[in-house]
């Protein structure tokens, strides 16, 4: 029988193959982790390989995602359907096995990580949604949902930010099934982090009292290379049910490495054909590159514990739908991420119902009646603010505060913590059975920046909710008056972006970004009030397009005013007063130019007739994305410059955001 | 004699009178941290009313910049150039005093703050500015440089990940003149953050064992309303001089208001008349609104003190300059950030020997011999990476290792924590006395956005350095391969983004950034080499204008490619192998349209005439914001979507960027 060193070796084996074979890669921390992951592997970790997406199973987090190579060793070795050629394709195009771990790609990969601090933050994420979805649907003697989330995580994990927002929320919330690992090498890409000799380091945290003054269980130097050390670490961080628990596992980088490892060298960068065949005599691995024995394979192979696992859980689940047969079937509904079968017709009446109202409010409050709208329909929702609940107006009438006793809620508190709260936001909605929103300033959507892009790149479908949109923000001033981030926003790839022009294109743009499954939106609503448009019934079934037409001329018009959210008003006034000087124009409401760029080519025409290239586009922020639909010929209302302080009304005043300069720029482009 | 009590009174009345005016604001912070400000600013801060710019200051932040009355007050009382009918104007339309402190429209303020978090760390940035200058300029018997860095900030600040970034570094850097108050009144927006009765908190860190994780001196349990407690805590603090020390500060928001102290309702809204009223007769401020009396203002005034402090200074610099006049002259220039004398002349003469030498290397690489080239001539770089210095490639031959041993050095190990780089530079920048650069891969310019947002909004020439700026990266994948970083970073309000196509456009772009006196330069870099370009001296010369023809047509054009980075040399080919079709077509290099937009109509006209509607972009990025150039009737050769996990070489290919392709586009519109 292979020792639990030689079953570890496996990884290391495979890691430092794939990497030379690809000639690019980092073997270092797969190579350390090693012991770790095969203890956390084989004598803890509970899936089924064979179905990665069995509900309650552990969800495992590779936070420092350049050691990509050691999850699809785990994921090979364990029978996920991740065949060895895969490992041999390691970084090549199209393969199972990119640089970093890509959800979507490889199956067990739970998300996508590589941008350090993001995974341990995602894990979070996974632990609060476990946590809260056990609260809704467990019931006594029922305990459907009960797994863990382990996480791995380096130096460079710790030193982000987003590590301190993650893991001070996550110690505030008592997330007790959450574990992490610390990888503490001492190493990161510049060097030593504590110093060395002369050299000074530059992250001399005392990380174990960091996470103390986090309220975490703290389980501090253990040795990463002692099977029985982390065997028994694990087992007291199972124990501690009230904290999330750290393990700080002292480990060398590239362990086994003759030459380099505990060196930045194994880091990133493939050993070098002779280092890695003294590592193999070393490790007393006398295999070839990408072989594993039988025995290795057989000592790792989880599918036979997983198809039991998963047998096991399935006969806990058809007791609990005998016993409670319609949360079992909203359980079922809630993880296959399916909205309520009555859902498009009380959605549908709500909006019609806002329509008949009429209000003219902030669209931040449409926001807020949209979710009293929409919330009672969808117990799916799991709501939060980067504390700025009365601003942001995310709080709706049925929102329960989730927190370290309130485990059955639907809202978070996540303090002034915006990227935690965005990545945090993704592990939710990836854990599955929630769609996760939450809101800041749309300023701040800068700090959270590439957590939206994570999410777009996983197409994950969380929904990012940003008010304050625009110099309507008024006295707060340039800091917080977004010009460029609507248009900067709108350039993420698969991001579909909303600004919308009153409370039924608010309605319409939530019912889009609930709908929508194959990727994020990001809702932006302003502070000040917003007029209510007058619609007819196809008018409002066209703003799910992204772009239609408002107001109409009579016959071809002589332009087109193209306008979004709080200037799509400004734009109808301007073709009204133009009308009264016998010009025919057309006002288009663009909400979200990238679902009208989705939009088949005959309907663009429809609303933007090429032949029309007299065009202005109204829009409070900056101007170079809009040339796209300006046309050459067109003319552009917009800001290019920061804002200023003072009430809201000057402000626009002040920067040309009147009827008077509209109808001047129309007339203009005439 | 006014007691200490009344003197801060003075502050509270302005704060809740001022924001009262202007309905709008926030009195909590002001009227809670009145009396540790007035301590701080009557029995310590070092600093003279009348010259704001006196280089020797001390320097004040306020983090919690929300709290603008606070700081505007302070400036007001000790006698700054900002008159009592400037604070009746707070929040409006063209004051000195607008909603959050803005640097560069009122005296004294030394950073932009409101972005939570950004301001302890550039507090950072200016302790370590104020050390390492020191370092480089004090000589025995002279400490011509000697100053502390006091930063006010809250639980707002302290949730951001961006203060751990902050922080830990300091810790590990050892500042020891950095003193932060942390006004630890346990409200945040969303209400109580560390829970009340039923409901639990969002932030339950216990900070002081933070901090003491950090490294720093921590001075827990303060009261932050007790003078002579705050004083004792200060004293205690500037002895320990080699670790920061953060004075946790217990406070009471709002203080004074006899309805709404200690709760959220008087963050950031006006107290209203009634409460008002009330909240003078509780604190005994019988005067009028704005109506300061005579013993008072006398109390505060630090004109006659703050003279005397900047004449001693005199002497003393008097003293230094006989003693060491080549050392006080190159002080005097860096502290007035002028470049020497002969910089033109020989920064020239690196370029044109770059253009004789005619290398295809990575742009990367020809940044770091342009540093090289550069480096020896400006004493005043300091440069650092966010643990990528082998891949930014930022160090250079003459680099020295700033760090808690080494005060004179010239580089900084930042670690894995770009926006806090960024944020540090932006505060050494400020500080004077150094031009700050700081590299990372361009994803991670995402991680610091709002950082680079803030350098620009405050006209601040920080360099932020980027590489790996495309595809081009290859294996590491789509997490790490930008598609939109660039075109958004080029709309941010005066920033001025540079993407170089070979090794001499990389040295006029770091020349520009060098010389740029009004805002700060994004400079973008390739992983892999790029073919050297020929070039006459006028072509060279016009780098500088951020677009230029590269390669002409004979006559007027038939199309025009226009194109940046990498992607030059496919337009030059696609040009070439056009010609050998018959067909005339004009090449444009673009390095930077931000900067090409600031040229004037005729030159803009001259590279492109408008005539020639004919037109092909290529960039491998997103496309939107180029149809500003290409034109309704132009194409655009670009990558709308994700990257995949490749050799670089093949993913060009995969996503079009060939020369077949561009030949076809260019066809396509002739």
């Amino acid at each position: 029988m292979p020792s639990r060193r030689d079953l570890a070796n496996a990884i290391r084996a495979l890691s430092m193959d794939a990497v030379q074979k690809a000639n690019s890669g980092h073997p270092g921390a797969p190579m350390g982790m090693a012991d770790i992951a095969e203890v956390l592997w084989n004598d803890f970790l509970q899936h089924n390989p064979t179905n990665p997406k069995w509900p309650n199973r552990d969800r495992f987090v590779l936070s420092n995602g350049h050691g990509s190579m050691l999850i699809y060793s785990l994921l090979h070795l364990a029978g996920y359907n991740l065949p060895i050629e895969q490992l041999q394709q390691f970084r090549q195009l199209h393969s199972q096995t990119p640089g970093h771990p890509e959800y979507g790609y490889t199956d067990g990969v739970e998300t996508t990580t590589g941008p350090l601090g993001q995974g341990i933050t995602n894990a979070v994420g996974f632990a609060l949604a476990e946590r809260t979805l056990a609260g809704q649907f467990n019931r006594p003697g029922h305990s459907i949902v009960d797994h863990h989330t382990y996480v791995f995580l380096g130096d460079g994990c710790l030193m982000e930010g987003i590590s301190h927002e993650a893991c001070s929320l996550a110690g505030s919330m008592g997330l007790g099934k959450l574990i992490a690992f610390y990888d503490d090498n001492n190493i990161s890409i510049d060097g030593e982090v504590r110093g060395h000799g002369n050299v000074h380091g530059w992250f001399l945290d005392n990380t174990p009292q960091r996470f103390e003054a986090y309220g975490w269980h703290v389980i501090p130097k253990v040795d990463g290379h002692n099977p029985d050390a982390v065997k028994k670490a694990i087992e007291a961080a199972k124990k501690v049910t009230d904290k999330p628990t750290i393990i700080c596992c002292q480990t060398t980088i590239g362990f086994g490495s003759p030459n380099k490892q505990g060196k930045e060298e194994c880091h990133g960068a493939a050993l070098g054909e002779a280092e890695i065949a003294l590592t193999r005599e070393n490790l007393g691995w006398p295999h070839a590159p990408f072989e594993i024995p039988a025995d290795i394979k057989a000592g790792w192979d989880a599918t036979s514990k997983g198809a039991r696992l998963e047998s096991d859980w399935n006969d806990k689940f058809a007791a609990y739908k005998a016993a409670h047969p319609e949360l079992a079937a909203e359980f079922e509904r809630r993880m296959a991420g399916e909205l309520p079968a009555d859902w498009q017709e009380k959605a549908n009446a709500f909006i019609a119902a806002v329509d008949a109202k009429g209000e003219t409010i902030a669209s931040r409050k449409a926001s807020q009646n949209t979710l009293n709208g929409f919330g009672p329909l969808l117990p799916e929702l799991m709501g939060g603010s980067a504390d700025l609940a009365g601003s942001n107006l995310t709080l709706w009438s049925g929102c329960k505060d989730v927190n370290v006793d309130v485990h059955d809620g639907n809202y978070v508190y996540y303090g002034v913590r915006e990227f935690g709260m965005s990545a945090i936001m993704n592990g939710i909605m990836l854990h599955g059975g929630f769609k996760p929103y939450g809101a800041t300033f749309l300023m701040f959507s800068e700090y959270a920046r590439n957590a939206l892009r994570m999410a777009a790149l996983m197409k994950a479908s969380t929904i990012f909710v940003y008010t304050h949109d625009s110099i309507g923000l008024g006295e707060d001033g340039p800091t917080h008056q977004p010009i460029e981030q609507t248009a900067t926003l709108r350039m993420i790839p698969n991001m579909q972006v909303w600004r919308p022009c009153d409370a039924v294109e608010s309605a319409v743009c939530w019912k889009a970004a609930i709908e929508r499954q194959d990727g994020p939106s990001t809702l932006i609503f302003s502070r000040q009030n917003l007029a209510h448009m007058s619609r007819t019934q196809a008018q409002i079934d066209a703003i799910s397009k992204g772009g239609y037409i408002l107001r109409d001329s009579q016959g071809t018009p002589d332009a087109i005013i193209i306008a979004t959210g709080s200037e799509v008003e400004l734009a109808v006034k301007a073709a009204e007063a133009l009308a009264s000087k016998g010009k025919q124009i057309r006002v288009v409401s663009m909400p979200s130019t990238n679902v009208f760029e989705a939009q088949d080519q005959a309907y663009r025409d429809s609303v933007l007739p090429p032949s029309v290239s007299q065009r202005v586009v109204v829009e409070a922020g900056v101007t170079d994305s809009w040339w796209k639909y300006a046309g050459s010929h067109g003319k552009i209302v917009g800001l290019d410059r920061f804002g200023e302080s003072a009430p809201a009304g000057q402000l626009f005043k002040e920067f040309g955001f009147t009827v008077d300069n509209v109808v001047a720029n129309v007339e203009a482009v005439l």
